[in-house]
């Protein structure tokens, strides 16, 4: 494998993910053409997904990590695994939307959202319209979820290094669904729920980065050193990801950001900073904060109210240090990895990015 | 391991089967109680269901399909794949209760069952609390659905047979699922949706019969013409059983069958007996069969005259022929097997019992 962290080569890299998902999907939609137009309709649904798709973030944290060592692993050894990932995030997202009661994703309509349109014909009632779209994207996120462990095989690793994938891939789909049940219980429990910090780790580091970071260094052979310093890399990083995002969804850019940023006061979200808030403000700075959070009525005034409360009671920069931090603490860890000089640097970037973007 | 087929041997399997599962939720358990309270009591829901359990068909014919030959296997093998198809039918399970909207299963609360009562003290509004409580039971499907794949790592088989397990395993699913979107959207799209057999062999046969058959021999070695044979046995097998499911359903004594037999006809179901009807019914038996069908107000005498009409129609006898032919034909295939005796009769006999069970 070329180890070179070259932007072309990863884009290579990524392109072939792309294709062997694309693939793949198309393959079992000819299959399920054997079995039902109605069925097909499932897999054109899906396909619709794949084909805007993200940024494909976590597999390129794989090739990442697997082109980071001197290994014998080919480009088709790696994509299965990269792709097995993004499936994962796929998976997750249609049965994100559900819970969430989303009708769009990667600005286009998700299942749920192009079911609701399909079944438009058969039934008029809207709940329960609803009902039978959201059972088409549950069945469609079931699909994915194996196709996460089954696109693994294409790899044809050994059965010692597969074993280890499987076990990750769990360990991290146990992860997320925790962090996943947490956090929609937050908004029943309110004071009662787990702490944000715990969220983000199930949710964001676990299969965002750790995962990633593991099944690359995994399959190229990495020494048991820096798979642990990747398991810290990775739960810092996620967290720094999550820190900068509870930032930006309040003090953002609505432009810049392209999502609203008044959403996450309006519905009152218990992030780390508002928990640093709650720690930190005196009684008057609480009454200021809370003329707008947790109020689907505020005023723009009420809004800036609240924005005004996180900066003058130092939540907003108890943050910043937080994200500093643990930036600085990641950064120790990425130099004692035992990386090519390139790859070192990329994933730096990478923290980086997590650390100071704005978008 | 031991190719006898003794009672007592396959239920001493069975109990090692249902401890593996336990053991192994048990551990998820633990380790959900490192990351908040909350997780813990979804994998207390999950206990629940596992501990109460079903009768464990499906690990039965994994036990007996890997028994069936002189193989190296230990029970150490055969357990966790026949755990994992185990897991996979919960997983489906729990996810079906979402979409038929029960709260019931193995006569206790299932999932959502559980999470309704769980959430009472924190959402009053009945609609609001089923849609999170279902959320809970979406993610514990999730998990369920990936410890199927995962479970199975701890057979410790070659990377060959584990792709092999893999692929059958995602198949299954591939099926079941592409089997329940069609079948869910039998009650909305009418008379436009797929044949009822179509139905059948992948909601039932896929992964009730074909997929443990193929895994046990799988595991233990069997030649491809076994392979092959057991695929059409399984087929046939699973579609004897719905169609003794859709004949019990309507003419059981509700007693002996421990649920109603009046649901089928009074909500409409397309059944392969009710497709046979209207071919073969003129039009006087046609209106005396929709007095019931189809009628949630039917009294118990518009019940009684659409019974009468399956019969002297012929749709009910069609139907037997239909079983005893498939049956015949699924005999044939048994004697071609290369399985010990003992393992034909065991398989014999649980054709027997899917051709004329009365509950």
């Amino acid at each position: 494998m070329n180890s070179d962290q070259s932007p072309q080569l990863v884009d290579d890299a990524v392109s072939r993910v792309r294709s062997l998902l694309i693939e793949y999907v198309a393959d079992k939609r000819r299959r399920a053409g054997g079995i039902d137009p109605a069925y097909v309709q499932l897999w054109d649904a899906i396909m619709a997904l794949i084909e805007v798709g993200g940024k494909y973030i976590r597999p390129r944290i794989v090739i990442m990590a697997a082109q980071a060592y001197d290994s014998e692993l080919t480009d088709d050894q790696i994509a299965p695994v990269a792709a097995s990932v993004e499936l994962l995030h796929i998976a997750m997202l249609v049965h994100d939307d559900i819970i969430d009661r989303d009708d769009m994703r990667y600005g286009i309509a998700n299942i749920t959202g192009q079911y609701m349109q399909l079944y438009e014909p058969y039934e008029s009632e809207l709940s329960e319209r609803r009902h039978f779209a959201n059972s088409a994207a549950l069945l469609a996120g079931d699909a994915l979820l194996s196709s996460a462990h089954h696109i693994m095989i294409n790899a044809r690793l050994s059965a010692d290094i597969h074993h280890r994938l499987t076990d990750l891939l769990d360990e991290a789909i146990f992860h997320v669904i925790g962090g996943e049940l947490i956090d929609t219980e937050t908004s029943l429990r309110g004071q009662d729920s787990a702490p944000a910090l715990v969220i983000a780790e199930q949710k964001t580091s676990c299969y965002s980065f750790y995962l990633p970071l593991l099944m690359g260094a995994t399959i190229a052979g990495a020494p048991h050193a820096d798979i642990e310093r990747l398991q810290d890399i990775g739960r810092e990083m996620g967290v720094i990801f999550q820190l900068r995002d509870d930032v930006l969804s309040v003090f953002a850019d609505e432009q810049t950001l392209g999502k609203p940023v008044d959403s996450d006061i309006r519905e009152g979200k218990r992030t780390y900073m508002v928990e640093q808030f709650y720690a930190l403000a005196d009684d008057d700075t609480k009454r200021q904060f809370e003329r707008g959070f947790h109020n689907h009525q505020a005023s723009d005034d009420d809004l800036a109210a609240s924005r005004g409360a996180l900066v003058s009671s130092g939540a907003r920069a108890a943050v910043e240090r937080e994200i500093d931090n643990r930036a600085t603490r990641c950064r120790e860890l990425i130099d004692q990895l035992s990386w090519h000089e390139s790859s070192r640097q990329a994933l730096d970037q990478l923290l980086t990015r997590c650390q100071t973007r704005s978008s």
